[in-house]
């Protein structure tokens, strides 16, 4: 009898041969259909317990694939895969050559926009509805967005346009009071005004962007949710539905810790209880290094300011901002806010650490640019994530951010070997760079088992200055970031290793040019490696430092091809990437 | 008599001496001078004519520069400028080594942060008043923002994070309802609602976010601003101020013509008529070719829209969209949403150009990556104003667009050489691509002085194909953009230029491989011209493109060095970076 309706059940048309009465069993299955499998392959569970009967309530209602319908960041469309031809394959969820963690196009016909990031489905639904209208052509379009994600600007720039047109979009605000973490900011505060008199506030912010709004309603109601879209489907003009969910809703363990069951890695099915995890004597995590570190950092100097763009946890700045919340800011999903009030910081003489993923800086580009280091601000950016990130898959590897800020005039960028070489760098940089920094470190732990942060070891890294790991006569591998220990790796299996030397340029701007003329000098082949996109990246210009000096010794630069690198473990992109240890083995031995 | 008054007012001290009464008078003599000196020497016009009275009243009430003020854009900072010890050197606005044309820290006490890009000033300001905080000292926190620059997304960010502080931040809203053309979208109605009611509105944007809403205020009443802000100083937590003022206010032409005189060049002082402009047998404009184009391409086909991020005027998208309203969409200063926007369309099968600055698409880098790239969305991007921009200054140059664009797969950049090689491109793009494409051109006119678009001579584009100038025995010239002309030049005024061959790569990605063999196997030097930083650019492309293939030819890069290259004519501009004819022929005489 379990699962006696999700069995027959592979897509939204046969969901709605169902009878209304029947849905909440059927959400109820969907339930523990996810629990089961999240909890066996890993994945994102939090988001999707909390929209089961909302995503039901969609499909029941809008006639998919022809109506459109877009995901938000994608965290909580599980229950959309499943009921969307993918239950057999859900299992295969993040893994190499399964189906995607998120929301994709080249997937499925009813993942009518590929997401990752944050706050764009706003925008795309009105691009779709805008094309709609042009080929008058009559279909629903759909947005399902986050608090946490309408706060970010993209999506406020999408509705101030959709306000202003004549489209009949729907955008459902999916209100869970979370990101990863809490929702933060002014929006989060009226939303929970709107929640506690369970109606529209005065001074309506949709309203005055002239939208429709309509709610709050119980997003764990499936007749409720049904009758108001059923009403809202046969509105005109663009229209908002805010909806009320709970993050983690019907796993009582996920309800209470909904940051950690956010993505909670495997737990017991039944009980939700997460199992312990052994960690004796495995070496740090590179985010709590940075953690630990800027927590020690700024005890002893007031001047220390963290920022974050909604990552207080996964960068873990959390522990800073726990000990001085008062110069910690977790600005929610605002990237470009983020850098530039870090740069309006560092203006009055403040020490900043702004905290972002690799991947997202990408959102504050321009900002890095314009308004840190034109005015040659020192602000100092944490890139977390950068370099491959294994199971959130191509929207979210940080490998462009090298290509990117190294033709940024006035930026310091550094990627550290290991969690030595990054507790330094963050050291050096609080003692007051004269520039802007951007320090690149991956997902996951280091390679030292001993290490633990500790403020009596700390000590100054010389700006600009490569490491010779290893002397060699023939080759010389330059690597970049944690590119080092794949290189050390490589060669120890080589053997004529001899042959063979190893710098390692933490900084890949400025670029040690001394070290780099005695390399050019010494060897006959170099070999750059990097776990960034090559084009434009270390490899890159070491090329153009060799053609610059008129050297004619044959380069050869690894690293990340031209092309988006899909999702699986960390390990198996390194060797889709010819990144991995036998990979560059074996190009050292070619060259020997 | 005249400019009695500001001949003695060289600091906001000065102008504090003053009585209020005699404030009036003021701004009619800083009108004077700034039209006066506008009409000889150029620059931005309408803003700064807007807020003379507003100037004066926050320099008269604030106590700068201990009290921070910072101004958005900087288009309108004039008045700031020269009432901030920068009257006598006022007439070197915007010229190679005078004063710049926004304000810039570098330049000023005065100047708090330097702007250029809209919608910073919020975030910038918030971060000065929160370290002000920190540090426990007292001052106050201003900024000056406008009602098209306050609708963009990053603005909205920063009021979310501030209405959440305790911060005693005060916006003054500079509401004109213009930008550079005018203002759109949601917001700017609700705006309007206010101003015709002459009161706050329902549904109070503002207020929702907890700021304390002031206004709307007439903002060429000095008295009444005067009493207003000293009001407002003494008020605790993060106020607005909506101020309402005229674009062009004092010189009726201005008033009449806001988009004209926002920037109108050199005109008759006493009457306000623009000079007529030599323009007979002139090139066209390639914002004039990528218009007419455009224009004549939608006329047969009914898939084309345009999208452009409050640039219709600029980058002479107008002439599509006053033909084809329904099809063109202004989306406002909101750079990430018009790129997403762009790419739902895109999925519905519409051919969509995507007009934006090169500096502005800065702004929406990871909108290019993760939503139009990485789903390979046929987005066609039109990057006005690429290169060196001239009197715009280091905010504005288009230099870094090669760099960011090349490293993202699936992604073609084309950069044509003239206007021909614009129409044909954009011909080509329409015709439908299965993949993305960023057209970069610079500002102002090309060189072909008899060209006109005519839909009889669009021809197709070969994708990824070079082309060969000239040919020649040694040295092999490889330019990009309209660096070709500058090369062909070059090349002319050398004795021995037979030896010397010419090969223009419209496109960068993907490059002509079969080309490049071609040349490297043939020429003993190569020289790579472009008008973007050489770090990550078309020539580090080349030099990379040389080791890959082991090639010992000596590769010599021209193009942008590693520093942000301030404002001046672009032919200065170009000296500075070596890549104008002269510099050019210096390299290849040595080559000989």
């Amino acid at each position: 009898m379990k699962n006696s309706l999700l069995q027959n059940i592979n897509s939204p048309s046969d969901l709605r041969k169902l009878d209304i009465s029947q849905l909440p069993h059927l959400a109820q299955e969907l339930r523990d259909f996810i629990i089961k499998i999240v909890s066996e392959h890993e994945g994102h569970l939090g988001a999707s317990l909390g929209v089961v009967e909302l995503t039901i309530a969609l499909h029941y209602v809008f006639n998919t694939p022809k109506d459109l319908l877009v995901w938000d960041v994608g965290h909580q469309a599980y229950v959309h895969k499943i009921l969307t031809e993918r239950k057999d394959v859900f299992y295969t969820n993040r893994k190499l050559h399964g189906i995607s963690g998120f929301p994709k196009r080249t997937e499925s016909i009813y993942d009518t926009f590929g997401v990752g990031h944050s706050s764009t489905s706003i925008s795309a639904v009105l691009g779709m509805a805008l094309a709609s209208k042009i080929k008058n052509e009559f279909k629903q379009h759909i947005a399902v967005i986050g608090d946490a994600s309408i706060a970010s600007g993209m999506a406020f720039e999408a509705l101030n346009h959709a306000g202003d047109t004549e489209t009949d979009i729907l955008i459902v605000l999916n209100d869970n009071a979370m990101g990863i973490d809490p929702s933060v900011g002014a929006l989060k505060h009226y939303l929970t005004e709107i929640k506690q008199q369970n109606k529209a506030a005065e001074n309506n912010v949709f309203t005055a962007l002239k939208f429709h709004y309509s709610g709050p309603i119980n997003g764990h109601d499936i007749e409720s949710l049904i009758a108001e879209l059923e009403l809202l489907k046969n509105k005109k003009g663009p229209k908002i539905l805010h909806v009320i969910t709970t993050k983690g809703k019907g796993l009582q363990l996920a309800e209470e810790n909904q940051v950690v069951y956010h993505a909670p890695g495997k737990f017991d099915a039944l009980t939700g209880k997460l199992y312990p995890k052994e960690e004796n004597h495995l070496p740090m995590k590179f985010q709590d290094v940075f953690g630990e570190t800027l927590l020690s950092l700024a005890q002893i100097n007031v001047k220390i300011v963290g920022v974050t763009p909604a990552m207080p946890t996964g960068s873990s700045m959390k522990m800073f901002m726990d000990a001085f919340p008062e110069r910690a800011f977790d600005v929610g999903i605002a990237e470009q806010h983020a850098v530039t009030l870090s740069a309006g910081m560092a203006t009055q003489g403040m020490v900043v650490f702004c905290a972002i993923y690799s991947t997202f800086l990408q959102r504050a580009y321009d900002q890095v640019i314009h308004d840190v280091a034109l005015q040659n601000l020192p602000v100092i950016f944490c890139l977390d994530r950068a370099g491959l990130v294994g199971e959130d898959g191509a929207t979210h590897h940080g490998v462009f951010d090298l290509a990117y800020l190294n033709c940024i005039p006035n930026l310091i960028v550094f990627a550290p070997k290991d969690e030595l070489a990054l507790q330094n760098i963050l050291y050096t940089a609080s003692l007051g760079l004269s520039q802007p920094i951007a320090i690149r470190y991956p997902r996951g732990r280091g390679f030292l088992p001993h290490f633990s942060v500790n403020a009596n070891d700390f000590a100054v890294v010389e700006i600009g200055k490569a490491i010779c790991l290893k002397k060699g006569t023939n080759i010389a591998v330059l690597s970049t970031g944690v590119m080092a220990n794949n290189v050390n790796l490589a060669i120890d299996s080589l053997a004529e290793k001899e042959k063979i030397a190893h710098y390692h340029f933490g900084f890949i701007k400025p670029v040690d040019e001394e070290t780099l003329h005695h390399v050019f000098t010494t060897c006959t082949t170099v070999v750059t490696v990097e776990d960034g996109v090559i084009i434009g990246g270390f490899g890159s210009e070491i090329s153009r430092f060799a053609h610059k000096n008129k050297y004619k010794v044959v380069v050869k630069n690894l690293g990340v091809p031209d092309l988006f690198v899909e999702h699986g473990t960390i390990a198996q992109l390194q060797q889709i990437c010819d990144i991995d240890v036998t990979s560059i083995a074996e190009v050292l031995q070619e060259f020997l």
